[in-house]
C-alpha cells in the first residue's frame, strides 16, 4: 500500500466535501411525536399529518390526501358570472364551479372489501364519473347475489378448480356465484334486446344516428344498477346519482360470457354494444369540466382511459395514482404522472402524486382522512 | 451465558438436521460449461439450453422456450379421421390438427423495437389470433407514417410537452406523428361510415342481425391493415394472413380521439363499433381449437381477455406469461398461471410458466431460440 | 362457424360449473361499515379491524397486527416453576416468561421519519434486540447533530453533488452532516483504541479469549449510544435499556469511512472490530429465548441475520416481514416466510405474515394499532 | 351536450399539438431485422446489437454491454510515463493502466447456475475484486462438496423442512450439504485458531498493529479458496489469481453457524475476525485504481459496499447495476445510479446504467456478448 502513512486526501476530500447552505425552504424529515396523546391509537387525520414529513411512500400518502382535499375544495366562478353557454361541468349547491372528479379502479378492488369504500364515495356523490373493467362491474352485482370469501395466495389451482372455487389473489369466489349471476342476467339481456329492436324498427336506417336504440357499455351498466336495486351496490348508487360508469371492454369478463351465450339464444336477433358513443360521452365530460381531478386506483385500461379523456381538456388539474406498477418496462400502468404530463394528459403545473402501494393498504386510510373525515 | 461451556444441542440439531435421500429424479443446478467452444458468443439455442438448469427466472425462460416448442409441434388427428362437423380449428399443411395460438401484447411493445419480432410471427402465420390494446393497434400504423425515437426515463414531462414530445418509458413519439395519423384516418373513417349506412339502408330493422353492417373492433383493425399496405406493419400481415386482432377497448387511445372528432364531423350520422360480435368471434375460435396455446406479453386487459376466451374450452393446454406484475395486490395482471387454473382458464395439467421480466429483455431471445431458430 | 345455432355446451359447462358447498369456516370479504360513526376519521384500531377482511395486502396488514399482539401477550411459565438453569430469556414484571422480540430495519428507515417510531419501541423496551446495517446506526447519531430534509426522487444527481446534497430516495442529507459526524467520531475512536490497547497490554496473548479487550460491532454501537446522550436517539435508549444492536457489517457506511481514516491517523496502532463474538451473542439470545418473535422491516442482511439466529432455536414462533422484495429472483430479501420454514428459521406452525409494502406506509399504522394502542 | 355541433377546438388543439422538429441526433427505435440471416438462432452479439434500439430494458441490456466493453478496454498511461509512486492500480500486460473492476453479487447467484459464469470471470482475471455476502462464499464451497437441485417456488415449507430440503427460490439444497460443510470446516477453523494464537504469542500487545495475527473476512475467504482446491470454485480461482473477496458480514450464514459452534469447542480460546482491516483494504484498492468500474449483481450490502468504496476516489467511472429493486421505498438496493452520483460514488460523467431484471436472465447473455465474446 503506497499511501500507508499519510491521510488519504483524495478520499477525505470526497467524503468530507462541504455542502452549500441549506435553503430556508427545506422541510425537515420528522415522524410521529410520541410526547403527544394523539400519538396513541392515532386517528387517520393525525396519522396522515405525521406521514407528510416521513419520507418515501409515507409522505406520498400524505401528499395524496392534500391533493384530494384540494381537488374537492376547489371552487371557480359563480353561475351568475357565466354566459349561458359556459354553464357546464359541475357546480356546488351554492352555484360555484367545482372539480369534475374521474375515479378509476380495477376489477379486483370490487372483489375486495374496498367495494364498500368505493360505494361510499358514489353514494355521497363525491366523484363525477367512474372507469372500471368488466370485472369491476359484474363483481359488484354478483356480491349482491352471493358473498366472496377470504382465501390464501398459495392455495393450489387444481384443487380449487375441482371444488369450483375461483381464486382472486387471497380471495375465493365460488363458481355458483357466476351461475346465480347468469340466472339474473338472462332476462335482463332479453329485455335489452327487445328494446333495441323496438328502436331499430322505429328508426330504420337512422337507427345509429342517436343513442336511443344503441346500447353502450355505460348505458348497459346504468341499467344493471337500476335492476339490482340494492343499497350495497356501487352500480345502484351510480344509477341513482347519475354518475356514469365507463367500461369500454365490457365484454371482457363474466358479462362477456353471458353476452356470448345470449348470441346463441337470441339468434338471429343480436344485442349490440357500441363503444363510440361512450368515448364521446367521457371526452365531453372532460371538455366541459371546469377543473378536473383524477383518482386512479390500479393500472391498465382504467388508468389510460381517464388520462386520455383528460387530454381532451389539455390536462387534469389534480392527479392521484395509486398502484404497484413500475416504469422500467415502459408500461402505461407503471408510468409516473410526469409521463402523462409529456402527453398533455396532466397539466404541467398540476398537483399530482403517485403512491406506490397496493390500494387496499392505503386507500382506506386516505379516505378516512379526506372524504370520510366527517360523516357526510 | 448459561450454556457457555457446552456445545449447544438445540442449535446443532436444528442446523445439522439430516435430510432425506435425494430422489433420482432431482435435477442438478448447472450453468454454462465454459470448457465448450459453444460457450463463446453463444447462440440463442445454446444460451437457452444452459439456462434450463440455471434456476430463478433463467430457468423460467428455458421453460418458456420448451412450452412454445411443444405448443408449435403439437399435432392431433388427421382430417381424414374426423367427421365433417369436427373439422374446425387449425390444421397443418398435411392435414393434421395443430394448436390455435393466442398471442397478446400491450401497446408499449408495439412502440418498442419488439414490433419487428411481433410482425415476424404474424407474417409467417406462427400465431392464430392476437389481442392488444388501442395503442397496440394505432402505434403499428403510426410507425408506418413516422418513426418513434429513443429517449430516457428521466426526461422531465414539462419540457417534453413544450416540445410536443410524448414519452413512453424511455421512448419518444413526436406529436406530429399523431397529426399524420389523423390525416390518414379521417378519409378511412368517412368510408367506413358510408359502408355502414349503406348496409343499414339495405337491411333496415334487421341491420343488427348479421355483421355485414356492423363494424366491430376486429373488422375495423382488419381494414386498417388493408389500407396501410406496408410490409413493416403487423396489421398489414394480419389482414393478409387473416389473423384476427381483437381489441375490445379500441376507443381507448388515439383511434378513440379520431373517432371522437369524427362524431362531430359526421353528425348526425354516427359510426358505431360493436363489441358483442367480437366476443363471439374470439370465444368461438377458442371452442373450435383442437388444442390451445397462449403467449401473453404484458398484463391488464390483453391477459384477461385471452384467458377468459380459453375458459370457453375449459382451459388452455399451453401457457406462457411474460410480465412484471406481482400477485400480492390481487391484480389479474400479476396473477400466476395457477390462479387461472382455479378458474378453468388453463387446464390443471397444462404446460405453463410465468416469466417475471420486461418482455423486451427476454422475448427476442425466446423467439430466436424457438420461432426463429431457423429461417422460415 | 360450425356451432352457430346451438348453445355451446363445452363453454357453458366450463363457465357454469357448479361449486362444492362453502364450508362454514369460510370468512366473508367485507370492508368498512360506513353506517357506523367509527367509520369517520377512523382510529388505527378501527381501521385495522376493518382491514382484516378486506383482502390482498389490506388483510395482511390486519394479520401483522394480530401476530404482533400475540407475540407481545405470549406468556410461558413463572420463574418459580423453573429450575435455576432454565431461568433465561425474557420475563415480564410478574415473573412470567415472555417473547424475545428481534427487530430488524434497514438504514433508510432511520433516515426517514420512522426513526421516531423505532425509538419509541426501544425507549419503552418493546423489543429485545435489533439488527440493522451501518447506515441504520450512523444516521441515528447524525440526526442528533443535524437534520435530514425532504427532497424528491427525481432530483438530478449531478446538481445535488455540486451542492453537496446526498439523496436517499426522496430525502436529502447535506454532506456537512457527515463532516459533523466525523468531528464527533474522531475523539471517540481515539478513546476506543486506547481502551483496546490497555486491555491488550494487560492480557497479552490471552487478549482474544474474552471480550474485554475486543471491540465488536454491538459493543461499539452501545458506546455510541452512551456518548450521544440524546433522548431522540434509538442508540441512546438501546444503551440505556441494554437492548443490543447487531450490525455485522458496521464498516459498510460512514462509520467505515471514519474507521478507514482512523487507520492512517492511529498507525501503527489499529482499532479492530471482531464479528465472531457478536454472532455468538445474537445466537445465544435466540437459544435462550422462551419464545421468539421477529419483526423485520426491509430486506437484505437484516432479514437474513435475524432468521439465521432463529434457526439456532429451530425456528421463530412469530414472524412479521414487511418489505417490497419479490421471490421470483430467488433473493433472500424477497423470500416469503414459507421459504424460511423450509430452513427451520420459522417454525412450521408459527404465526407468520409478509406484508408487501413500503414500511413507511404501513408500520406507523401497525404500531398505532398495537404497540402504541395505549400510551405506555 | 352544449358543443354538440362544432368540432371541439380545446380537444383538437391538445390532441393535434404540433411538435418541434426532431433533432438529427435522435435515434430511431428499431428491432431485429428478419431479412438478415443473422436474425435466426441469433448469436449473443447480434441479439445485443439489435436490442440497443429496442427501448425499455432491452436497450438497457444493450447499454450494459457497451459499458462493460468500455470498462474493459479503457487504457491510461504507460508505466514508463509514471513516477514510481504513481505506479499502482491495475496494468495490462503491455504496461498500460487499466480499469479496476469491482464485481458484487448476492448469495443466491452462487446457488444458481450463474456460479459457473462468475467463476469464468474470476478464473480469467476479468475482475479485480469481489464483494459478496456470507452465502455467496459458503455456497461456492458447498457446491464442491454436494450439488444443489432444481425445485419450485411453490413447494410448501413444512414438507421441505420435514425432508431436510432447504429452498432458495426455485432451488433446493439438501441439509446434508451443510453437514458436509461443517465436517470440512471444523479442522480448518482449528488451524486458523492455532495460527492466530501463534501470532498473538509472538507479538503480544502489538498483535493488532499488523494483520499477520488478525484474521479478516477476506483473508479467511482466501484460505477457504486455497483449501478447497477445486477448479469449479470461484474461491479457488480468486485465491489463485489473488483477487480479494470482501464480505464484511461473513458471520451471517452457515459460516457464522460454524464459527458459533467453534466458540464452544475452542473455549476459552476464541477465533476472531476483524472487519476494520478489510475496509482499509477495499478502500485502498479504490483509491489506487486508475479508473474504476462496478458490476453489481443484486442489491443490499454488496451494492452499497462497492459504491461506498468508490466514494473514496470521488466516484466510479463505469457502473452497471442489475437488480429487481425499486427506488420508491428509499432503499439503497433499489436506488438508481443517479442517486449514487449525488453521493460522489459514481462520477457525474460516468457511463452508467441500471438493468431492471433478474440477473439469471440477463447476465449470461451479457457475458456471452462481452467477456465471453471470444474464448480467452
Amino acid at each position: 500500500m503506497s499511501q500507508a502513512d499519510k491521510i488519504p486526501g483524495l478520499a477525505s476530500d470526497a467524503v468530507l466535501k462541504q455542502s452549500a447552505p441549506v435553503p430556508d425552504s427545506f422541510v425537515e424529515v420528522k415522524g410521529i411525536d410520541y410526547s403527544k396523546d394523539s400519538a396513541y391509537n392515532m386517528t387517520a387525520i393525525d396519522l396522515i399529518a405525521s406521514m407528510k414529513t416521513m419520507g418515501f411512500q409515507g409522505s406520498s400518502v400524505g401528499d395524496a390526501c392534500d391533493i384530494i382535499n384540494k381537488m374537492r375544495s376547489w371552487r371557480g366562478k359563480h353561475k351568475s358570472e357565466l354566459e349561458e353557454h359556459d354553464i357546464k361541468g359541475e357546480f356546488d349547491d351554492e352555484g360555484y364551479q367545482k372539480s369534475t372528479i374521474f375515479m378509476g379502479y380495477t376489477s379486483n378492488l370490487i372483489s375486495s372489501g374496498l367495494r364498500d369504500t368505493l360505494r361510499f364515495l358514489v353514494q355521497h356523490k363525491m366523484v363525477s364519473a367512474i372507469v372500471s373493467t368488466a370485472g369491476g362491474i359484474e363483481e359488484d352485482i354478483i356480491k349482491c347475489l352471493a358473498p366472496t370469501f377470504m382465501g390464501e395466495f398459495s392455495l393450489p389451482g387444481k384443487g380449487l378448480r375441482d371444488q369450483g372455487m375461483n381464486r382472486i389473489g387471497n380471495l375465493l369466489v365460488p363458481n355458483d356465484n357466476y351461475c346465480k349471476f347468469e340466472e339474473w342476467m338472462v332476462p335482463i339481456l332479453d329485455k335489452m334486446l327487445e328494446e333495441q329492436q323496438e328502436e331499430l324498427e322505429k328508426n330504420g336506417a337512422d337507427a345509429f344516428d342517436n343513442t336511443a336504440g344503441v346500447w353502450t357499455p355505460s348505458k348497459f351498466i346504468d341499467r344493471l344498477g337500476q335492476e339490482i336495486n340494492d343499497e350495497t351496490s356501487v352500480l345502484y348508487w351510480a344509477h341513482k346519482n347519475q354518475i356514469p360508469i365507463f367500461c369500454p371492454a365490457l365484454t371482457d369478463g363474466s358479462i362477456g360470457d353471458m353476452l356470448f351465450f345470449h348470441t346463441f339464444k337470441a339468434s338471429p336477433r343480436q344485442l349490440r354494444l357500441d363503444i363510440v358513443a361512450d368515448i364521446r360521452r367521457i371526452n365531453s365530460m372532460s371538455m366541459e369540466a371546469n377543473n378536473a381531478g383524477m383518482i386512479i386506483l390500479g393500472g391498465g385500461l382504467i388508468k389510460h382511459h381517464i388520462c386520455n379523456a383528460c387530454l381532451m381538456r389539455n390536462g387534469a388539474d389534480f392527479a392521484v395514482f395509486i398502484n404497484t406498477g413500475q416504469e422500467f418496462d415502459g408500461s402505461d400502468a407503471g408510468a409516473r404522472p410526469d409521463e402523462a404530463i409529456s402527453w398533455g394528459k396532466i397539466k404541467a403545473d398540476a398537483k399530482q402524486v403517485k403512491v406506490y402501494a397496493d390500494v387496499t393498504v392505503v386507500f382506506p386510510l386516505i379516505v378516512a382522512a379526506t372524504f370520510a373525515a366527517q360523516k357526510p
